[in-house]
């Protein structure tokens, strides 16, 4: 035994999509907290910190946002990927478990007073390898909305297909058009109508169809799935 | 400080396609040693260890199959998921960073005595957690055949389609048709014909078109890729 030098942290990248000021489509944010104390004084972090003896990490990661953040309302938590450059943090060695968490579009957690709200375009100067994470988290977010049913996450239980165009532009960084998100989505069989209209805006304009996910659940949609051999339940 | 009583270790899953005894179709197999002291005496474990002071994971991952079990000619390596469960070994708490390591099937590595490949269905006893962990490496593997580029780790540099679909079905679990599958890759551009036949095998008939991948390289094959705006190198 010798004396413990190494700590184990899970920091958690949570992603939603709000209100751009000043622009009429919405953007990707991130949850930071100011570090007002030590190296990092002045930085921004991502919640987390170090993992208790009795506790493993999706655990670790669901508490912490809990005590420190006040975010309760996760849609969805995933581990991303370890961080364990040595010399990562200064002092003693901790390997951090980054995680991608995600808030629906209308949560809205009352968070504490030195924690914010920042555009993943337009971040603060951030603490340790805390960008290096978010770009990670980032990257994850828009591949896995590509290859799975991840988007029910971005949205609120029910949505017209305009505001679901815009949730899914925000998160991968470039308009998506809400025709082709439709077909793409309804090809998927993601997509169910509520059989009920959205009220009209301020704009008025006609009164558009909401939607909602057939699941609320995490699957990967499977190209090679029209490889698969008929099983008994296909008949 | 206090006396150090928690470790971090990194375990990779070494995933190839090899032939299955007794079996026309090859299978998927991973590379196991038996430990023959201590509390998992007589189970077999998945190769790892300890990540040393001075090394990332993905280092280390590839230093101790190197070390200990002799792999150099790893496709692909990626990181899977902490497991980190405080009692998922006897006696201090560990956290393991479980790997997906794959292996072409045409590579050989000459591994030690102690080792040996076994396929995924028809595991022997296993150590601690490592069968869940092979078991979400597995899954990894075949999610990620559907949305990326990953196949080539699987296959050597030339191949036939009718070797391709086998190592895809082995990898995937079911049956793969090489005309389907032929079909999926060429939509997504990942086919190439080399221009030249292999040699009859050893039942003679027609000999069979070689092909390679456009890149071995893993890329995310986009389903939003159609909704993206077009860029300069388009216009």
């Amino acid at each position: 035994m010798h004396e413990c030098n190494t700590g184990h942290e899970v920091l958690v990248v949570v992603g939603q999509v709000r209100p751009t000021p000043g622009a009429a489509a919405p953007s990707l944010h991130v949850l930071l907290w100011q570090h007002s104390l030590g190296p990092a004084a002045g930085r921004w972090a991502l919640p987390g910190g170090e993992v208790r003896d009795d506790e493993d990490l999706p655990t670790s990661a669901t508490r912490q946002l809990d005590e420190k953040v006040d975010v309760r309302e996760l849609s969805h938590l995933e581990s991303v990927s370890d961080f364990s450059d040595p010399g990562r943090v200064p002092g003693r060695r901790v390997f951090a478990s980054g995680f991608l968490g995600v808030l629906p579009s209308d949560a809205d957690p009352d968070v504490p007073d030195d924690t914010a709200w920042f555009r993943v375009d337009d971040l603060p100067e951030t603490a340790f390898d805390h960008a290096e994470i978010i770009a990670r988290a980032r990257i994850r977010l828009a591949a896995k909305l590509s290859y799975s049913t991840l988007g029910f996450a971005l949205a609120p239980e029910e949505f017209t297909l305009s505001l679901l165009a815009q949730l899914y532009g925000a998160a991968l960084g470039h308009p998506v058009d809400p025709t082709n998100l439709q077909r793409i989505l309804t090809r998927r069989g993601e997509l169910v109508r509520c059989g009920r209209s959205a009220p009209p805006g301020p704009s008025g304009g006609r009164p558009a169809a909401l939607y909602r996910f057939a699941e609320r659940r995490l699957r990967i949609t499977d190209q090679f799935a029209t490889l698969r051999p008929p099983g008994p339940a296909d008949g």
